[in-house]
């Protein structure tokens, strides 16, 4: 395993990969959510890449970025286990007076746009550049950050970006939680809590597969079980994000986004 | 040459140019100014590709965009006689919901960008979108859109496109007048008038040649010989766009923009 921490170490390595190149971008903190990723690009392609860098523009005033967990060498481990080819950590990909992407007001205004105000605009920025540094065949994205995702692949669309976007089941523990960088911050009682979102995801799938249809039934089922969690958002949307008033199987994302004690957590599930 | 309107057909001409390309993006309407891109392109590269849009998003409501000179059969028979291999004229490149490249607020609140809001999003957007399209290894853009090349050069920076961006001198008629497709709309006492733009220009540079070196005196003679034009800006910056006092010979740049009767006309030297 190649470790590029420049540009020039960057692009010294890529050169010697010939072949088709499998990407995934992540934050570090790796979790078996990555792994799938890593082991997924690995089956696809000649090559995988993965970058580790904590991006600041993605980060609003007063969130996380200062304590967001950082593993470099756990991480390094991990990636040399799952067989990285190229480890991409940059110290810095910023300079003074840059141009963003920013993305789409129907797409940045909503969900996790609506509460992280800019958030996606540092997630598609960051994106375009690592992107145009790896230059990578395919791009691998988790299925949990859903509207990450669908911003992501609609960029990738309107750009004309020449790169697969390959979407990723999300990865859960065995009690049902989705993998998060983030679940790190839960002390023992609040990891019980945050069992809510998924269950009241589960409890959304059992009442569709009983032929409920409307949503507003299913979203009182889900607000019913996060109590007394604070809720920022259920949504049900298609996958363009529109909101629906009757479930369409197979074009259906269920999302909620949820306050355990000082924890954001988000979870999702694809109908 | 080949004539690409759509995605598909660019795709497979582009496919057969295996080698250094390089671009030239233009809105059509080509004069002498672009066919001396395409001669500099030719002599740098193994194939010349030219793409001709009028793109719709870098024009400001009330601005030109529905009578900009469209001349499709003049610019192909243009670019066959110049030796362009590959001729790119999309009918539309956009969709809905689309992420945007927001050019970095200190170039776009200035000068062209204070009086054209939003312009140079939309050059930035196209050019991306060409960029990702065409795949040059080098591009071609005139120095006459300073601020423009300018902020292109540091978008390629910012974002790690691996595109060189070659500038290249403004193309001037005998009598000193820019070329420019805007010049289309001028009549014949217009065009008596635009030549103030260039002639202040070379006033200024006799002025710094005879060791004139205070901004202030060179924007006065500028501003006497542009009168009675209504003036949009004189500025005299570096290299960065920064406002000099004093001239910095190598590193400045003296900029004008004017209305030529219902014509906004831009002019630059390069000291």
């Amino acid at each position: 395993m190649v470790i590029a921490t420049s540009r020039e170490e960057l692009s010294a390595a890529r050169q010697n990969m010939r072949g088709q190149i499998g990407f995934a971008p992540t934050m570090g903190a790796l979790h078996a959510g990555h792994l799938s990723l890593i082991e997924r690009a690995k089956k696809e392609n000649d090559f995988v890449a993965l970058s580790i860098y904590v991006n600041p523009t993605q980060f609003g005033a007063g969130e996380d970025f200062a304590r967001y967990p950082r593993k470099k060498e756990a991480d390094i481990a991990l990636c040399r286990a799952a067989g990285v080819d190229l480890l991409f950590m940059p110290e810095n990909l910023y300079g003074a007076n840059e141009p963003i992407v920013c993305a789409p007001l129907i797409g940045a205004s909503i969900l996790e746009g609506e509460i992280r105000r800019g958030h996606f605009d540092g997630v598609l920025t960051i994106v375009t550049k690592l992107f145009n540094l790896i230059k990578p065949m395919r791009a691998y994205f988790g299925k949990k950050d859903a509207q990450q995702l669908w911003l992501i692949q609609n960029m990738v669309k309107s750009f004309f970006m020449d790169i697969e976007i390959v979407a990723c089941e999300t990865t859960r523990e065995n009690n049902g939680l989705a993998l998060s960088s983030r679940n790190a911050y839960l002390s023992k009682s609040e990891k019980t809590d945050a069992l809510k979102l998924s269950r009241s995801l589960f409890e959304a799938s059992r009442l569709i597969k009983k032929n409920e249809t409307k949503t507003a039934a299913i979203v009182a089922a889900i607000l019913d079980i996060l109590q007394p969690l604070k809720v920022d958002y259920i949504a049900i949307v298609d996958r363009e994000f529109n909101a629906l008033e009757t479930i369409k199987k197979g074009e259906t994302i269920i999302l909620i986004a949820a306050r355990v004690g000082a924890t954001r957590l988000i979870d999702n599930m694809w109908i």
